[in-house]
């Protein structure tokens, strides 16, 4: 047979250039860790100007000793390296029915990546903790308008102190072995494992520890999940990424062959370790446990799991992966609709025909 | 206001890659001629070996005198330059319901170029068409296996002869001014205005003249409307664009400001001109004209067209876009449903919510 010598790559799916919203080409990669150039990008306003982005990270508020720490006092401390999978909270958006406003994600606002830094304890430690401190507010370079409120504002966000103190929150200054690239938060960006990936601020400007809930609006306003289309009834912050996962072969709507098809993908989950990928190749009447691969020494990375399905009936198949974790968390048969379209996790699925 | 010096540019969109499909960005350029490396990449086959790809065409079948034309004689010859749209008869086939099974384009499966070649009845009348012959097949040098046959297949097409005499369908050899790139056809590429683009077969490699219908699978089976799910009843060859549009701004599920918001897109059809778009923005109960650009020296050019519309009203909005031809065609409320998924072309439509 023939053979290819042309290059053939994928590309980011591009949502939205002003501000630059592309997602991962999930379904064309197999690599553990995301390569930065395929890394998805989600921003709120145009990217900040280098300027602003300056190399000194100022920690004030409820600290005994407000410092400002120059970047190259970051790289001479303890470092520490995890491998973090970044998930936006509206990745799969575009799957919600009703289908909701914003950003239409598809499965690839997701990416892995190897994030070297300090722990932010670490630097706590050494400016200290005012015991009346509650929360602490990250705030990046990047600000902007929003469409609904006058004004502008800065992309900042708040953590509990327990996950705030947690040694693998990290400030990050390294992505897969380099600088982090600048669209990604260059010089340094907070890492928050097992939170969907609004928490994880980038071009990290300033760290604020507060007395009281920090009130901003992609605080209070975004990132909330709201049950209901109209009223704020029932709203809740949008925190830890739920388990979830994706078929990434075969494609949805794909035509195939007879024999036998590779079915695989990834599982993730905010809480634990992926326990269990079931996969079914007849839309959930009888599940299969997939062969799953992790890697131990990574609590955080995801799992990657493959099935073989051996098929010999033609004809029209629904294929879905169903992942649960170690907390004990499946993916629904159906996501928790919310007004602004964050969190889908309901168990993934693909239609295939085998002619 | 700040500035921003990063680059931020649009992606070719994957669909699958290998073979490789990818559309163009479509809702993120505002060229006329899209830049070659944005321009659709849609196979049914790897690429084929550059070897195979030789400079020679030759014609034969139901001619006078069966010749082989080397690529430097097609250089000079007397040439044409035409603008020509190529669009995938499966542009759009998404956003069929019920969904079908192929590649899942979206909007983007369209591309305009300017082709630069020599008309194909020139040659044509070097060669001498036998009276006996009733159509003309082309054939690329791209082959492969077909998930519904056994067997390796060409990618060959025919076309009746009073469109392959018509003075501008084309070999062409250059696109957007340069040799035409390597996944796009290189070095020879039949470019059929009017046609959905299946016609245009790339890498062209010989060219045969029929006496009797062609019946070779990508004519048969392939491109082949299928109104029925089940059987072949009504089906008839796909052949000629029709009138279609898209709107490229707002994005769909875009939030919005009110004031001033600009809406534009593109319209194209096989047959005639575009005469008018109408746009709504209450989901069809009002329609305004759009203000439409068009190149009036390049007849089969898509036409831009773009609408102001001021919105004082905070809500969700349904905006609809409906292209009509000069031959009287104007985009359906629902598309003609066909198994294979082809020529989706019904009234454009997008959600937006301002806020």
């Amino acid at each position: 047979m023939k053979e290819n010598k042309i290059e053939v790559k994928p590309y980011l799916k591009t949502h939205q250039l002003n501000p630059e919203n592309q997602e991962t080409p999930i379904y064309f990669l197999r690599q553990w860790y995301t390569p930065s150039k395929y890394f998805y990008r989600r921003n709120h306003f145009t990217y900040p100007m280098a300027e602003n982005n300056n190399f000194f990270l100022q920690i004030k508020g409820f600290v005994n000793q407000p410092m400002i720490f120059q970047y190259k006092d970051l790289l001479s401390m303890p470092s520490k390296t995890v491998v973090v999978p970044l998930e936006c909270s509206g990745n799969k958006r575009a799957f919600y029915e009703p289908k909701v406003f914003g950003e239409q994600w598809e499965g690839g606002a997701i990416s892995q990546g190897v994030w070297k830094g300090v722990s932010l304890i670490h630097i706590l430690n050494i400016v200290g903790i005012n015991p009346s401190a509650k929360e602490i507010v990250f705030t990046g370079a990047d600000f902007g308008p929003r469409t609904d409120l006058i004004g502008y504002f800065s992309f900042s966000r708040s953590l509990p102190l327990n996950k705030a103190l947690h040694p693998d929150t990290l400030i990050a200054y390294e992505l897969n072995g380099k600088p982090i690239p600048f669209k990604h938060g260059h010089p340094l960006r907070l890492i928050v494992p097992q939170w969907y990936a609004m928490a994880s601020v980038k071009w990290l400007n300033h760290i604020t520890l507060v007395g009281q809930p920090f009130q901003g609006p992609f605080q209070t306003i975004d990132y909330v999940y709201y049950p209901d289309k109209e009223s704020d009834f029932g709203k809740k912050p949008v925190t830890t990424m739920r388990v979830n996962s994706i078929i990434q072969k075969p494609l949805d709507y794909q035509l195939l062959n007879t024999g036998k098809q590779m079915v695989n993908g990834i599982a993730w989950t905010g809480k634990g370790r992926i326990s269990k990928v079931e996969i079914s190749t007849d839309n959930g009447n009888s599940w299969n446990l997939a062969k799953i691969y992790e890697d131990q020494s990574s609590p955080y990375a995801w799992t990657a799991w493959s099935y073989v399905w051996s098929v010999k009936v033609k004809g029209e198949y629904t294929i879905l992966s169903k992942a649960t974790d170690s907390s004990g968390r499946s993916q629904p048969s159906e996501a928790e609709w919310n007004r602004k379209g964050y969190g889908y996790n309901a168990i993934s699925k693909i239609k295939v025909k085998v002619e």
